[in-house]
């Protein structure tokens, strides 16, 4: 059997590459990183990966907009697994450094951002620099480039890069956590686990004042909770919005299956982009009359009285 | 071929006979009255009668709440059809009675209540006395019981019972209508017309507040509009409520299948009391989104996404 | 000091009377009855009577009409007390009558309807006759005027008539209760209990679909409970209604207030009909964030960022 | 008179100081750049400048998310006017280069996503560089730092700098736009302009699903619109949110006041945010019935009730 080929947000180090190694046969499969969201995704598009993983949303940072952006246009993908990864920063540096010596640490943006308070408090004289990743400013030591005297990443960047870990958690929310998900080209859908996720996209038909309290209306009186909702620009004018949905449940869900139904007849345009098992397995809440039971039941009933 | 037997709120010459000879076909019929309500619908019931017309509800009284009643408890009835009739009523007498000679005029309680100002101008010295329905005051007279000197009835009792009308259009509010149904035993639903009219009694599960303004927007969010809705008392308690609702389209339509089987689902019990044509042929306006073919398009595109 | 002056929907000995003689103070009124829910109200309008006791609704027939129709015409008039009493109907006789010499039994169409049950077990022979009401009935026997051998009515008819209970609690549902409210003329509202009930009649300034929907969200956002809503029609066409309220809480309430507030904004016209203590003494469920407290908390907040 | 002092997203030459140039009076106060969104307002904060003016969303890129959670987090801010600018890009180089010269476009990673197409069809062979933002890539050809040899920014860039514009609208969505807002320590609010729009911040009480359902009804039902909501996390957990709002209207209208009030009673916390002209001139449409007339008459009915 062939083996299996995912990509992830790049390069090797990554908390992205961290979190793919949580998916249940990763470690078997072949693992090309990507330099960006937008090229690991086209590698899934193009057939050249059979997987990708990319960030989705980040505790502290809030939605990776590249990554909803490239669900709401091309062609279309699924999500079929999520991992949630407490965000772990930590310091290293090539072996023999002391944190006396760091003068200048290199890392991502937003990692700086995440950890300036531990800095200023264990290094308050040190620069701080900024890389296009976590994981290069550790490949950047590693390679005795000179840019830093240390790095700021995830704890699997020592690993890949040889370096040694001076200090772990140094990231100023220790309950930061970033939401990852694999996506695929679409297939069919996995079968319900009873504590699931579905992630959607809409375009809103008319762009009038309570179009959104419409739609989540379609959602709540069905009994269909929502976990995240985020809107994104169509790029038309200021205003002009598509929303990005994440759902508890599962499109094999009669409840869901009639919400979604109900965004395709009101919006101009809905996008399904997977149905999976949730990270944390925490089941959804079910209110009365919002059961497959039930909807069986009334659809019965309504053929019945239909005759 | 046996012909229909269709019975109605008696005695003969009362509006609702008045109202059941503008049903098709109601004039070959055999057309046997019925003193009461509950005793017209219980002929349907039992057999006795293919078809009872009752009235449902005017547009000064308001619900006759007899009706509604009897929809909701004992053996399911369908509506098949409905007849809006003028409420104009006409001052009769036996031959030969002049207006000065009135000393006494007798009708039914609610038409003596509609009549008042005209009777206070026109007739300011004669005394009103009640009788059991308006036909019946006719009936007293044509009968020589010496109880009225004339009669105000549906203008059909002075044909029936064979007096002079003195006085037509007596009534306060000439706009007055009442909406009369044509009831049946539970059978085959006729096919849409494109303005038709479907009635359902709904329990409310929970006793909630709210529990009106969830059933409401279980209609809306479909684009179903409600003609009547009116709450009736279980009998259990202050409170405690069932509710008789006309909504606007048929059966057969997707969005209001849709939301009956919504109220199916979130209700103790849904009672359908039939779908038929609107006597004023007006059509629904129908909302963005919730006509069959969006529905169709909305479940195949489900259907597409389930795999 | 001039004593007090209640009217009640008449004669003596009906529910009405016994509900009066619960409001405190009533026993030492004077107490005329009123031969109808409109002449009684009639006399508060014109100052013959300071109050009047009229039936608002009962658990098993519904709404009284009449009396709703009252409020929401003519001059305004305000509920300052409610009674709920329980309807516990009682069969009665001249003295010296035995169940077995009973062959016709005379009540109000109401009455009858509501305890035809106990007369098919206990006196299947005996002819049900009606009369203008339950006291009338009792009334009739006492005058001798040979038109029933036995009447039933409330126990405080035997009482005022000077009759024999052959039984009690020939009822069919034993648990029916009649709501009674106080009528005067608009004034000072009585400061709040903790468990109030405000009544109100809005007329829907567009009568388009969903207007009910909308009137009833002005509540609901504001967690104002609704006890009671019915639909009235206005008189002027089918389809035409106002609606008659009740609502948990007190006018002086704030997010009572503001909820009439918008009642006010979006309808032709709202009539308040008076705030008072609940009979059943239950306080109402209140929501997060709609404590007067929230309310004048918020004011202070939009008045400090208003400059 | 001293001279009014404003910060913008700098250096010089930016989309922001080309948008800070069209507030009136900005020609002759003194300019000083910020490197960063936070640094600019953290001027404004300690009164080393009078006002900032920084991006807060883009027609194609969205919400500025750092603009947003500076409005959410430290001391409050009011935003007092906005300016919408077109995104015009423009290739500029020194003085005597060619098109055919260019091998390397420096701009910033936003602005390279936004030219792409222009880039593969008319400098198919350049390499594409990033830089800190569009104003630096053209300082740093200017400096003669041998890093582009040309940039993609502001043509205001291209006059600050003293480069040669080689072409215009090289951008791929000509309608691209950016709203800036000019931010200032909070006072009192200027008043209507009839065309206004308001900013404020959310954090939703209960985190519950619906909350933002609720939010959004809490508008609604006022018949006030929002022209723009978005979520950004509290940094606590995965799903717990604040809301960025934007609605139309002014502090100072009824309507605004009320759902703004609204929001305080249901949510933890409520930021205000500012109340300012819109740059489109654009009045709202106004729901019958939310007018500030029609809530001083309900408030009068109200007190007069309320007696």
């Amino acid at each position: 059997m062939s083996s299996q080929r995912y990509t992830y947000l790049g390069p090797e180090g990554t908390f992205a590459e961290a979190a793919l190694l949580r998916i249940p046969g990763a470690k078997d499969a072949e693992l090309p990183p990507s330099q960006t969201v937008p090229a690991a995704l086209e590698m899934v598009r193009r057939g050249t990966a059979d997987g990708a993983l990319v960030p989705l949303e980040n505790s502290v940072e809030g939605a990776v907009t590249t990554t909803l952006d490239e669900f709401a246009s091309g062609e279309p993908l699924h999500i079929t697994a999520e991992v949630l990864l407490p965000v772990s920063f930590a310091l290293m540096a090539a072996a023999g450094t002391e944190l006396d010596d760091i003068r200048t640490v290199g890392t991502h943006p937003h990692a700086e951002a995440q950890c300036r308070k531990w800095l200023a408090a264990r290094l308050p004289r040190a620069k701080h620099l900024l890389s296009a990743s976590t994981a290069d400013a550790a490949r950047s030591i590693a390679a005795g480039e000179g840019r830093f005297d240390a790095a700021i990443a995830a704890p699997l960047a020592a690993e890949r890069y040889g370096l040694t870990v001076l200090a772990t958690d140094v990231g100023d929310n220790l309950t930061a956590v970033t939401r990852f998900v694999l996506v695929r080209r679409p297939g069919p859908v996995a079968p319900p686990t009873g504590a699931d996720r579905t992630t959607v996209v809409a375009w809103i038909a008319d762009d009038h004042p309570g179009a959104l309290l419409e739609l989540l209306t379609e959602f709540a009186v069905r009994g269909v909770n929502l976990s995240r909702i985020e809107s994104r620009p169509t790029g038309e004018r200021l205003g002009h919005y598509c929303f990005s949905i994440d759902c508890e449940g599962h499109i094999a869900d009669a409840r869901l299956g009639e919400a979604l139904s109900a965004l395709h007849r009101i919006c101009d345009e809905v996008r399904f982009c997977g149905s999976y098992a949730r990270a944390d397995g925490q089941p959804p809440q079910i209110r009365r009359g919002t059961t497959d039971g039930a909807f069986a039941a009334a659809e019965a009933w309504l053929a019945s009285v239909r005759g």
